[in-house]
């Protein structure tokens, strides 16, 4: 499995991915799943991918590949919405290619797409293994792909659209964190990638490797912290316990 | 869906089952899945149920109505692991039963059988749909069954076979708060139960209604709590962000 978030905020966009892969316990793997096409100045598109590598990997590097092309790509559609659905139809052609031979192998996968492109609003959309796809507005501001159930509560009880991004960015980690102790499809290192609003960079995005001083501290705060916090919680009623 | 909980722990047992079924969106009903037989001063073995409602509710049926019988019951086997492959068995006698007529749907369920029988030390088994089980041991104090994803990482964070018993009942709720937060298909009330070891009582249990105070209280102190902990968090390294 996988695990992936994206977040469309007030003040930008978090991304944050894992990297390993498996196909069955004994072939595991680490690859990157979270994709940078950007034009400083004037767009960045950033994609994450869950589902079958082989499908995801071709539809990424389709889409680069056809780059420098006279088609509508990624660097000259005009807009976020116009990405995604040149995206989904790569996800298409993809699958009408493969699906002559799968032979009972699922080879769907499932993108996330956001970024900005000058003059317009910072966007973040959910691709469906089918191609269509839905859009993250304020009341529904993150997205999720791949192993999400476990990392899930901590975003729906402390993420907002007016979260500050280094907040975001925390809760996510947290969410990670909670997702890699209960489910061993999901593995270190992460690759993460924040972008401020309307700055029309093109960030490098970091890779937080197993053992990083910073994430591990973290780790250790909050769990002892839940502990704490549920060494604080009030005893129950006797009625509880007849 | 459904999600349940049981552990065993030194101190004893403890037992969390929410009430909600549902056969797609528009036909959602409250049933109880947590089911007592209990001889006090001599037996206590609980039951809890995930899966087809009929499966799970007929099997409960068989092994209630079997009691005044002179074929092995829950009230004479001698062991609880007698007592788990009784009710593995009549799992498969149903399902044996239910799937000449299935149609396609999904008949099978789980289920959590823990306690205790005067003499023996106290027990717990994951029984799956197939009839056959495991056993519950102090590297592995508790067990879920139905949608047990999204509460999975507070048990893994704060749970120990040491823990005490209404520490871990607060742990329970909690795992139980969450999972109703994220999935539509866990709702309340909830059935909780808790044993002390060696106590051979057959409780009476505790239903946590909508709107419960001590729950209510729990369920804000922990999410404040928790974004209280976010927030003091350390801020992410630069790097994080470039």
């Amino acid at each position: 499995m996988t695990y992936c978030v994206a977040m469309n905020l007030a003040d930008g966009l978090v991304f944050v991915s894992d990297s390993r892969t498996n196909a069955g316990v004994d072939h595991i793997a680490t690859f990157r799943k979270l994709y940078v096409f950007g034009v400083p100045g004037e767009r960045l598109i950033v994609l994450q991918t869950a589902g079958n590598l082989a499908t995801s990997q071709s539809v990424v590097n389709l889409l680069r590949q056809r780059l420098n092309g006279d088609c509508p790509h990624l660097y000259n559609v005009t807009t976020l919405f116009d990405a995604a659905r040149l995206v989904g139809q790569t996800i298409r052609e993809m699958s009408e290619h493969d699906s002559r031979q799968d032979g009972g192998v699922d080879m769907s996968c499932s993108f996330l797409l956001g970024g900005q492109i000058k003059g317009q609003e910072p966007g973040l959309f959910n691709l469906y293994p089918q191609g269509n796809f839905i859009a993250a507005t304020p009341d529904t501001p993150y997205f999720q792909i791949g192993e999400s159930k476990y990392g899930k509560p901590i975003l729906d009880r402390a993420l907002t659209f007016h979260s500050p991004l280094d907040e975001a960015l925390r809760c996510a980690l947290i969410s990670f964190d909670s997702t890699i102790r209960s489910n061993l499809s999901v593995g270190m290192p992460l690759d993460l990638l924040v972008y401020r609003a309307d700055s029309l960079e093109v960030p490098k995005g970091y890779r937080v490797e197993e053992g990083d001083a910073y994430f591990e501290g973290v780790r250790g705060q909050w769990g002892e912290g839940l502990r704490e916090l549920l060494g604080q919680l009030p005893e129950t009623p006797d009625d509880y316990r007849k």
